[in-house]
């Protein structure tokens, strides 16, 4: 996307007008700055898809009921951002208006950072491998290393432009790894205890509302 | 568990034949050595289960196909081993003998560690449900976060019973940090790409006989 926006699109005949779709925002409105000033531009980011590719997996509901962020800057036109608000609304979408660098921070917390976790997970497990074989695996690394499978492409690209937040999100892990070993090393079951029960309690309040509302916990 | 071994069952008559199903198996081998010496004692841990509890969440194939490993010592009677064995294998289990502590190793890589990264998910993500709300979270951070969904009683034990283990997986995790903060901040789109495909790649050899048998990447 950002290839394509840089090429500035000036052998497009006519005024076009376009939206991405892609999950960090800050460098492809960057990259928007060398559109050819006929064409417009709306950043865009549906908080909705699956790991799944192809027309087999396409699912008409994909983003009903679910957000997708529009990223507007003070060059987007009004009617320029009413038209690609009307297309997610017509899938069922709700729309909601938001500066391209808040959403790329909460997404390194809330997309980018859980991505690395389920790489890490994989990495760390590699030596368990070689000692005992692939049958102790349980249900849990299967949902943990999920995100890990994901298109290599994709989640380069992702983490290449959402970087900067993402290296801050590895100095929140540093510090609660440093808090973990602290309590894990002097036994404190009510300090684990605690950390356990909030980790539990942020889960459920963030996904609380989930589409499908089934309980979960 | 540790506490019922170091009572010791003393006050209970007859000969016993004593197993268990924990997550851990060192810190309950060595409980098991306060067991009155009439009694037997056999570790054992199914690498099978859900987050599910009750009578309603039985599943008579739970452990179909999966590894039950026991961890018999110098003072575990042949006799007492078969009794466990067949017991699993009735369930249809397959039953693999190792050392206590070589499975807590194991465990700690497979089990535990990834579980406290998904607490480190939901506990990262906290600002992020200050700013922005539950609808920012898709389907990756429901997955990524499920363990933490827990008991945390549960997890309490397993932690403390295998603490020198998981602090030294968390020094793995540290390195992990390290690694991918400074690949991060020098932009190193190769280095990130070789790390996603490895990560991938060992995920894909861990699940690949996963029972069910779908190919999930």
């Amino acid at each position: 996307m950002v290839e394509l926006l840089e090429s500035g699109l000036a052998a497009v005949p006519g005024r076009l007008l376009v939206t991405d779709a892609c999950s960090t925002k800050a460098a492809v409105l960057a990259a928007a700055g060398k559109l050819d000033p006929r064409h417009s531009f709306v950043g865009g980011h549906p908080i909705a898809g699956s790991e799944q590719r192809g027309s087999a997996a396409a699912d008409p509901d994909l983003f009903r009921d679910r957000v997708t962020v529009l990223t507007p800057t003070r060059s987007t036109s009004a009617d320029s951002l009413a038209r690609v608000r009307e297309l997610w609304a017509a899938l069922g979408s709700r729309v909601v208006e938001m500066d391209p660098r808040v959403h790329d921070r909460i997404l390194a917390l809330t997309s980018h950072l859980p991505h690395l976790l389920s790489v890490f997970a994989c990495l760390a497990a590699a030596p368990a491998l070689e000692a005992a074989g692939r049958d102790f695996f349980g249900s849990g690394f299967r949902d943990i290393s999920r995100l890990a499978a994901g298109s290599d492409e994709v989640w380069r690209d992702i983490f290449l432009t959402n970087r900067d937040n993402l290296v801050q999100d590895l100095e929140t892990l540093v510090r609660l790894v440093s808090e973990w070993r602290s309590v894990l090393e002097r036994g404190d079951a009510a300090a684990i205890s605690a950390g356990l029960k909030e980790a539990a309690l942020i889960r459920s309040r963030l996904l609380r509302k989930e589409r499908g509302g089934a309980s979960e916990s």
